[in-house]
């Protein structure tokens, strides 16, 4: 057996006593925290420590006699590296035979079976295809005993650190316009009270940050808002008195995170719940009163967040703005030491970071770099470590994608460079990338229009050559919160269905990614913005508000029309502008070649 | 009052008497036959002859003090007019504010009331609608009483053409293959018998073509398929011996239509039963044995249908080809004449089908002609009319679009003329919806893809300039069937979901249409073809296979890429090539000049 897998098997070991305590014939474990966020942390990653597998989306149920992980195709090779010896087998996600969690239980289940789970870290939806799934064999699913903390004897504490004030001079509009808003949502839908679950809507409306992850700048939280009041359930810990004053002016009281259960189990039964089954928990939506009419869908603040008003939009340039800077000092020192000091792919992110960190209004970065050299740039979720860090060399493309947490905006670029001599299919890779970024970026379209229905006017120039990217073209983006913010999103996915409307802001990055050789991938942030309207129709178009250079040395220019040219020289012309005036003067020479026109 | 309401409301006045009658508080009439086809015979059009509005889609509602019409934007005008004076309310289809017309009756009937309607012309889909919205009032819906049928005097008879042969030289597949295709299939699904309601899935089923209505080759029948046998509902009457004999070698025994009904009311209750919900009416649907478990869905022969074999496709290019010459002849002819002699709408109209009609295998035209001089080429459904007849002049475009019913296929085409001077923006607007016919041709796209994910392609072209086309970009076509052939789409609604895969026929037709000046339209018809299978994926591509020249000389050359123009060329190239053979001397050096490269 391999030995890597001893805590693992000891693991399941452990769960699997308390299983028969429990009288438990499957127990399922996730990563995700009680909101459903995007990162958790450490202490809700029961899936990665009962497991060892590290992969960043999947659940795992376990058996006595096995168990099963679900994942999608990032993680197959990963999964079943890291559950050799487990017993755990690999059920591979977004492959239509695969079936799913709850599908897989009632089928092989025998009939009046008990599963467990810890009710906070499965969301409302998921619960709710459970109950179907197994009304037919009377399966019992019991939510409130989380197994994986009575064994986990060193398991990481719930955050702690404490929230601040987020400024109106970056956030545009105080709590108390943000209420009234999503009051005014609520009388048209006749909504008496709205639960929001999503740690993000929850910080956008109450105009706090706090440092729950390292890379998302929330803190665990619910708001409960009726027109009479506006409940913050949040750990009083975390609560300065300079936040709490604040929250009170605007009409805010602040509650303990923990009672909430309780709160919605005494709800008054002549008023309606709306809630989002997708970042609510299913032990939290069980906790509600059953005399309480629920309704489950969207809690409006998610729709007036995603609608960047005036203030955050200038904000956010201004972030890019200075985070363009940052890009440059590290595109200028990457060139001027390439070929006369060792850079590795960690150094570089260090080195990234370093620029970033001397910013104003710098909180952390947004996700975790990829900064991949050669065949890492393939990986499309790269992540250097010592044992993988490579030297960046001159015979490849180094694709470095990063961002940074602002107070004023959160950033996300990518940049693919090469500092020798290409290969004709590299440089068409590049110019196809690039042409299919630029073509989205002009692209002008009737309001209604959704991401499934633009993704093509990136991606199709890479289809020309018959490659494709595994991934979206782009991902909504927050005002110093969630990197990937949606419902808005770029992709393939006939659910990508949310109609882009002016004040979102969203990347656009096609790449092309050739396994063992290289990676490359350009991406901007845009901003949707109102063109005209006509007796047509109203029409809107994108306005970039990434600044950073493009290299264009790798270009066939012959592959771009005379429009996608302009467009590249007039995007040059303005980052030479814009960012010129913070640099240094050998920077500044720098940048004049770089953003040349060709 | 209007005189010519007068028919009108004496039809409405005799159908409140029926309706008061039978105790009816509303009546449904529409104008769809009992399989729900685009294109009803003459019997069918009740709610034209009762309501005097003319448009192809609408439904009427009669209650005895008003009445209500649902239509969609291209009517709402014509409706206004056709209307005026009948006290019947418009309700605007497609506007999200419009309720259905269940949702409507539901809240404007008292409890308990009752409604009628011919069940055979509502389908199973809307009848479901009905009763959902309806339980709540407990309204009654009755389907058996065709009061429009006791009123209607003059009422045109059933249509009694005789069916023919479609023979294995243009299937491509005899109907024991076909069979044995659809019962694979059913096996697979575990069905055990199969209705097929849709008119072209039987005649493609049967390989018969019958002469119901003018422009669709089909004829009124059903196919009840189950692993013992096949059965054809039709009208014995309209059935000839060499059928007779044809459908037996396979297997196919003739029942009478009417006898259908009765048939499905005793079928046994141990075998389930699959139909369309869309093509099999409400009356029908309701008329199945209540111990038979039925599923709704595709019932097989659409989808074996729209995927043409290699002989489909070589025999649809043959009639494609010879069309092409017939139109060659007509644009020959219009610009030898449009100077000398008085070319109208009608006569351009009568002329290009005089070609057509000389052409080996023509069996009709398979629409009505879209001649539009002017201004009414910005009507998107013109139909040019004695009273509304324009003379073709120099001066402005004349748009014709037009289509044959060929043994080998269907055709569907249009060019946009001009035979003078064009200002910069009728030149822009026809180089933009050139320019967006050929970047969708171009277009190489990942199996999965769909139509609304494509049709950016060439709509994207003409929002550039903040313009847009309020219909779909391109739709499916039949061999020899129908002109409108689904499930294959391209247009913007997230409904037009269907991947498209080699073997698809699909026409290509962006637009621009600027009202009360004139319209510009380009559309050939492409086959969906394989370009390549890689570790990306399996990439697929168009073919175009309408042969025709398309005018240069309102191109403004600029605005096209040079992989567009090169395509313009290597298709004039070709379409030279293959049409020249079939050309008189005159005509010949005609078409020269016409495909002269640019």
């Amino acid at each position: 057996m391999n030995n890597a897998l001893q805590p693992t098997n000891s693991r399941l070991s452990a769960l699997r006593s308390k299983m028969k305590e429990h009288q438990f014939d499957a127990y399922l474990v996730t990563n995700s925290d009680p909101h459903h966020s995007e990162y958790s942390a450490d202490h809700w990653l029961s899936r990665k420590w009962l497991s060892g597998f590290t992969g960043s989306a999947g659940d795992v149920v376990i058996y006595q006699d096995g168990g099963g992980l679900w994942t999608d195709g990032r993680y197959f090779i990963q999964a079943v590296e890291q559950l050799q010896g487990s017993g755990i087998e690999l059920f591979k996600r977004r492959i239509a035979t695969t079936p799913t969690i709850p599908e897989q239980l009632a089928q092989q289940l025998a009939p009046n079976s008990k599963v467990g789970v810890d009710g906070r870290t499965i969301n409302q939806n998921l619960y709710l295809e459970f109950i179907e799934a197994f009304s037919a064999k009377n399966i019992e699913l019991v939510l409130t005993q989380d197994l994986i903390g009575e064994i986990w004897s060193d398991r990481p504490a719930v955050p702690t650190a404490t929230v601040f004030n987020h400024a109106v001079q970056f956030s545009g509009a105080s709590t108390t316009q943000k209420l009234a808003n999503i009051r005014q949502s609520m009388q048209q839908d006749m909504v008496d009270q709205v639960l929001i679950s999503a740690i993000d809507d929850v910080m956008w409306l109450m105009n706090i940050r706090g440092g729950d992850t390292a890379f998302f700048p929330g803190s665990q939280a619910y708001a409960m808002i009726s027109n009479e009041q506006a409940l913050l359930f949040i750990d009083p810990h975390k609560v300065p008195d300079t936040v709490l004053t604040e929250l009170r002016i605007h009409g805010v009281t602040c509650q303990d995170y923990t009672s909430l259960g309780d709160y919605v189990a005494h709800l008054c039964s002549t008023k309606n719940l709306k809630y989002s089954p997708i970042s609510t928990s299913s032990l939290l939506a069980n906790q509600i009163s059953k005399g309480v009419v629920t309704l489950q869908g969207r809690t409006y603040a998610q729709a007036e967040k995603v609608v960047k008003n005036a203030t955050e939009l200038s904000q956010m340039q201004k972030a890019l703005t200075l985070d363009g800077s940052a890009v440059v000092k590290f595109m200028y020192w990457l060139e001027e030491n390439v070929n006369s000091h060792q850079i590795t792919e960690l150094s570089a992110e260090h080195k990234l970071r370093s620029f970033r960190q001397q910013l104003p209004y710098y909180v952390s970065d947004s996700f975790s770099t990829i900064a991949g050299y050669a065949e890492h740039g393939a990986i499309m979720h790269y992540s250097a470590t010592p044992a993988s860090n490579k030297s960046v060399g001159t015979d490849n493309f180094f694709l470095v994608d990063s961002g940074g947490q602002y107070l004023g905006g959160t950033t996300d670029i990518t940049r693919t460079f090469s500092f020798g001599e290409l290969s004709e299919q590299q440089k068409i890779d590049y110019t196809l990338v690039l042409k299919g970024m630029i073509r989205l970026t002009q692209t002008k379209f009737l309001s209604g229009t959704a991401g499934c229905q633009l993704d093509i006017m990136a991606r199709g120039a890479i289809w020309q050559q018959c490659v494709d990217y595994k991934c979206g073209t782009g991902h909504g983006v927050g005002v110093c919160l969630n990197v990937h913010e949606g419902p808005q999103n770029l992709s393939q996915s006939l659910k990508d269905s949310e109609p882009l409307v002016p004040g979102m802001t969203i990347t656009v990055e096609p790449g092309v990614y050739r396994e063992g050789e290289y990676g490359v991938r350009i991406e901007n942030i845009l901003k949707v913005v109102a063109i005209t309207e006509n007796q047509f129709g109203t029409f809107y178009g994108f306005e970039t508000m990434t600044l950073a250079p493009i290299a264009t040395k790798p270009i066939i220019i012959d592959l771009l029309s005379i429009e996608e040219r302009s467009w590249l020289n007039d995007y040059h012309l303005r980052v030479a502008e814009e960012l010129t005036p913070l640099l240094d003067q050998q920077e500044k020479q720098w940048l004049a070649k770089a953003t040349k026109a060709i």
